[in-house]
């Protein structure tokens, strides 16, 4: 068996981990910055992880690819696997401590108006206090209970909010921190009483515009969304309309329908919207970084075994 | 008993059970915006809610005061009080969620680089993606565990830090959130593997100046620093010259020597000092201002039926 391992960002201690389970499965394994890199004598590897586009569409040898990110919606067109029997496994599970301080951090921002006092701050302004909500005592609604949802709902639980409410397709999930979750066909009801609705929902054809203006609408005045899934779930326009007009107090948006956010994007100007650049989940804190690693060299035991990969995308459902 | 509230911020409902409360206990109240609208009937009132420094200092018939801070430094001075006997309460344990909080937000914007992301944000930038750190598995030391500390503790927790140490006088607390609780003679061993060090302390005799450089210097490279609790805690200068040769990878400080923080202050340019203008605490946020007026109102109670006050400040130890 033959693994080829893309990636820039690699330290020594995850190479060693890779090596060291390449040995245990047999496996020859090279190490390249970028698809370009790779050496000839791989090019009928069976095995990619890392963002291995180009070998995926070219190479018929290619039978496991393992991507370093959790959503995989690039991936689901055709014509994306020359070999169509190809598997395909993600990351979801690497990123949800690091996404999950990333909403909590901009909730804080909004709520406690640190966007406005730090711009201030930023100008040499000692500012005065300004109006604050909590999370303690606020009613929030998590708007998918994967990975990321389960981690948020985790530490958002020690702020005693009012109501920690999941929810998800099944409306089944056995995160405790939750009071209850609800399926998403319950979602117009728990909007109504909604203050700070995360969102944390992969890309498929069910969550693409799950977050109308009109469902924007039924949220009680005041309320703030945080959504680092990805930008199709939300009607960008009703959603900057209902900002501007202060039916919605706050929105922090990390992902986008069109990334990076266009210079003239009328977003950039929008009153009380957190503006983040995809950065809610990245390889740049180490923790992510050594699950992403960790959880590949776990599949690639099962892989070299013949056993079921643990982390395989469901490419009918898209995630 | 006459009862004068000073207060600007308060609402109809605590307006009410203040009310409520005077007639329980048989007292006349009155409600001024400031301590010159006070009316004359009431210039000899025995009980003071609010910021009532003036009357303090010159009424002999003044028997309590309760002030709506935590901190109670500004009342220390000889002189303060016309009747040297009167009894000082304090609001400590009205401000403990909000600055949890607080420091929650500031750490994550500093670790996560949204300090810097942000203020890319603002000029309009996507920028990339930066170098991170995380609470998950962060050597946290809270110095000062009263209800600040305490709450702030109980939040820490539920992010999965690698060790989350208390440090008081006593070296003993309750809190079962906190791993261990050191006595304050023990800082020096405890800084030396504290990666993020929050401090919560009052301004006593004891307080002033104890995070010396020399005791900054002991933090590993790298490491963080948020103080909420009083400027005089730290050596200013020697902290900002840490930042600058970037043994600190940051600090936030909400609270300075002097505040506001002068125009001509070095610190307004210090590389990775987040400022704050003193708002980590403040009446701003509805829970803070409502248990602000229940803990005045359940030592009315105590102090119409001669009980011992619950908020009584200790006038010799200065908190």
């Amino acid at each position: 068996m033959e693994v080829i391992v893309i990636s820039s960002v690699l330290q020594p201690e995850h190479i060693k981990l890779i090596e060291d389970t390449a040995a245990k499965t047999g496996a020859r394994v090279c190490f390249a910055e970028n698809e370009n890199d790779v050496p000839d004598d791989f090019k009928d590897a069976e095995v990619v992880y890392g963002f291995g586009m180009n070998i995926a569409k070219t190479s018929k040898s290619l039978k496991w690819l393992c991507v370093p990110s959790a959503g995989v919606d690039y991936l689901m067109k055709p014509g994306t696997f020359a070999n169509e029997e190809c598997l395909l496994t993600n990351s979801s599970g690497a990123y949800g401590v690091t996404i999950a301080e990333h909403i909590i951090a901009v909730s804080l921002m909004m709520m406690r108006k640190l966007t406005v006092t730090y711009a201030e701050v930023l100008e040499g302004k000692w500012g005065k206090a300004k109006p604050q909500k909590s999370l303690k005592d606020c009613h929030i609604t998590v708007l998918g209970t994967g990975d990321i949802g389960r981690n948020f709902a985790r530490r958002a639980r020690s702020f005693e909010p009012a109501a920690l409410t999941g929810v998800c397709r099944s409306g089944i999930c056995d995160e405790a921190a939750f009071d209850r979750v609800l399926r998403t066909e319950e979602l117009d009801d728990i909007l109504k009483e909604t203050e700070l609705l995360v969102m944390s929902l992969p890309d498929t054809h069910e969550t693409r515009g799950i977050l109308t203006g009109k469902r924007m609408e039924m949220m009680p005045e005041g309320s703030y969304i945080v959504n680092v899934g990805r930008g199709s779930a939300i009607d960008e326009d009703a959603l900057a309309a209902l900002l501007e007009k202060e039916h919605l107090a706050g929105a922090a948006l990390d992902v986008f329908k069109t990334e990076p956010l266009p210079v003239d994007s009328p977003l950039w100007r929008t009153k009380n919207l957190l503006i983040t650049p995809h950065v809610a989940g990245n390889l740049t804190l180490k923790h992510t970084l050594d699950r992403n690693v960790e959880m590949f060299c776990e599949d690639m035991i099962n892989y070299s075994k013949g056993l079921p990969l643990k982390y395989l995308v469901d490419r009918s459902a898209g995630y």
